[in-house]
């Protein structure tokens, strides 16, 4: 029998209503002849609700018990489902991370999953049962509590896919799939029926929300094929899958954008080496997350320096390299929390020129002015003032003609 | 270094305030020199919501996932106060079932403890960690959760205290320690200073609702002294403990009423061999607890039958035993649901005479008619109309002086 893996995110089991809806589609699946692992995530504000409850109790809680608290959400979810599963008249179970076990690292708040023991569950479904496993969370080797940061359920369905071998992971969202733009904000957006996992990766690394980054680079590495659709529809949702030659005909698939963006600019330092590890070792130190930096050419043996953070820890980052820019004789620093990253992704830029160039003559069009640039093979990021976010992803939709099917 | 269990209850952690107050307690208690192992309830309600939230989930929710669920509660508690207990300056881990590991047999929703390891605890007691347990749960060898029953913490407290050699196990509750009578409803009830194993196992059995009854039967059979005492104040409390002299004296120790009691008669059922086991087989299949049994001297060949379930079962057990009257020829059943068990108990009625006689005529002379009679070494019970709950405990308080400590 195929193995089907599903992930129910928070507003799909949002009450029980909603999980009796899940069960239904989930004994549809099962009567159709597949073995079924359910991953859920908990219902939808009750993880915020034990996130707001920890920092209530201490404005830094410990992560250890942190990580023991806000992986409830999940629990109750699994053993609601399993309940009104049973109640229906098939055998359910759940599980909790040290039940299968699902083995992380210990960086609690962030764990990675080192390892899934299939057997457990290679012999449930054997027997018919329908597996459900409460998502996001995990133990280290000492058997202590792990979560696997937000949106980590996806990251649990897709580990166990791989683990089971199965056919499918699908993603169960309250979105139909995945978008060329955030239809919110682009009314022009179209759903795909395919994209590619570099291309998914880069989408969502860049600020689309519908997976975590990294259960796309999971699935990647154990070439899982994904499916992203609605519980709410029956439509047949997004395929994230190996690149084949018909993505490589599109030029671009998506323009995505992220508002979580400050920027901070070290300026006329003198440039030296080492210059630059000065600067990011005590971020790293700090687990403040640096997403792009640009450093300009030197002139007359100095340089500037530009790095973007999250919005949120742009105070802890601005006290950090405050003290640093002095020790390394910086003249000054610059500090802009209202700034905002727009990217364009596509496994066919690779092979076409010019696309950076139209995306910079879209927004020029449009007066907005580009902050920062960032490339990769795939994507091409500007910073911009967070004011035009909405204005430049729709010049992008537009000038890529991403609202016609090609 | 001395070992404390100390147990706080629902009441006691009822919001981040109280667990505040209760992490004071505890760091209190390990400033004075103790190695401290806390055990927690979930906060005041938290269980009956969970339980709710299943039986709307099922009328009749699956047992192994029941208990997944309502299992919850102590993990929320135990995670904040270890939060709490860090900002304070205090190293404490939380720790579930599967973590220490508390193993149970598979009886979901009443488990028993099997066994606890204590090594992991006794490690980290011995580097100067808190260590905080949730109650009420555990796992069975398949590592499935499973819980204790209602107020199973009390159990994993004592549990607890017996496999880590403490040297006291502080149950930490709402009122100030064991009465002789409920306060609520005997304005002269007095809060007793000691009290034995049996006693206060008799106590909990016929309705003292301040210990599980479990948690005394370990506490006696490991001869664990446990302190029951407020955690709102600072009184000395009641000691749970072997019997000694002092308390051989005391005729009678406390005043109980039990008012989850109905009533069923199996009315002229022809005397013959295997007539109760034909009757209570059927029940103890489905899972009633029976109390109290009366069977009748035999008047030519016919006997009367009466027992008592709790009052929600009542329904099931009318079913139940409806259809086996009939195969074992009874005339008629006799049910009732409006009563009550009043109870005397105490050691030093071994050693006395007519303490069965006093009782009755304390009852008689209010009025009270008994409906049954049944006894134990060290305890008498009787069935009155529910009604008369109230007048027959201050009647019996009063008639065996209760209100004066000898």
């Amino acid at each position: 029998m195929a193995i089907v893996v599903q992930k129910y995110g928070g507003t799909s089991v949002a009450d029980l209503n909603r999980i009796e809806n899940v069960a239904k589609r989930i004994i549809k699946t099962k009567e159709a002849g597949n073995s079924v692992v359910v991953v859920v995530s908990a219902m939808a504000g009750e993880t915020d609700r034990l996130i707001q409850l920890a920092h209530k109790a201490a404005e830094d809680p410990h992560e250890r018990e942190y990580d023991a608290l806000i992986s409830i959400g999940e629990q109750v979810t699994a053993s609601l489902l399993s309940i009104i599963l049973n109640k229906m008249g098939h055998v359910a179970k759940s599980y909790l991370g040290f039940q299968i076990k699902i083995l992380t690292d210990q960086a609690y708040k962030k764990a990675r999953i080192i390892q899934i023991d299939a057997k457990k569950i290679t012999k449930e479904l054997k027997k018919g049962t329908i597996v459900v496993v409460a998502g996001f969370q995990g133990v280290d080797k000492e058997n202590n509590i792990t979560t696997l940061g937000r949106g980590g359920s996806d990251t649990s369905a897709v580990a166990l896919a791989a683990a089971l071998k199965a056919g499918v992971c699908d993603i169960y969202t309250d979105v139909e799939g995945v978008y060329t733009a955030d239809p919110n904000i682009c009314s022009k957006a179209r759903m795909l029926s395919k994209i590619s996992y570099e291309e998914m990766l880069e989408m969502a690394r860049t600020g689309a929300k519908v997976l975590q980054p990294r259960s796309v680079e999971l699935a990647k590495k154990y070439e899982v094929p994904v499916c992203v659709r609605s519980s709410f529809t029956d439509g047949g949702g997004t395929l994230v899958t190996k690149e084949d030659e018909e993505m490589e005909k599109e030029l671009i698939c998506g323009v995505t954008y992220d508002r979580d963006q400050a920027k901070i600019t070290v300026v006329r330092v003198p440039d030296r080496p080492g210059i630059a590890a000065r600067l990011f070792t005590p971020l790293a130190e700090n687990n403040i997350v640096v997403d792009m930096i640009i450093q300009n050419a030197s002139i007359e043996g100095f340089t500037d320096l530009t790095f973007t953070v999250s919005r949120k820890e742009i105070k802890k980052a601005h006290k950090i390299i405050g003290s640093v820019s002095k020790d390394i004789g910086a003249k000054k620093l610059e500090i802009d929390d209202d700034v905002a990253k727009v990217s364009i992704i596509g496994v066919g830029m690779v092979s076409h020129s010019g696309v950076a160039a139209k995306m910079f003559s879209a927004l020029a069009k449009e007066g907005v002015n580009i902050l920062m640039i960032s490339t990769s093979e795939i994507k091409i990021s500007c910073v911009i003032q967070a004011k035009y976010t909405e204005l430049a992803v729709s010049a992008l939709h537009d000038a890529f003609g991403l609202d016609k099917k090609k």
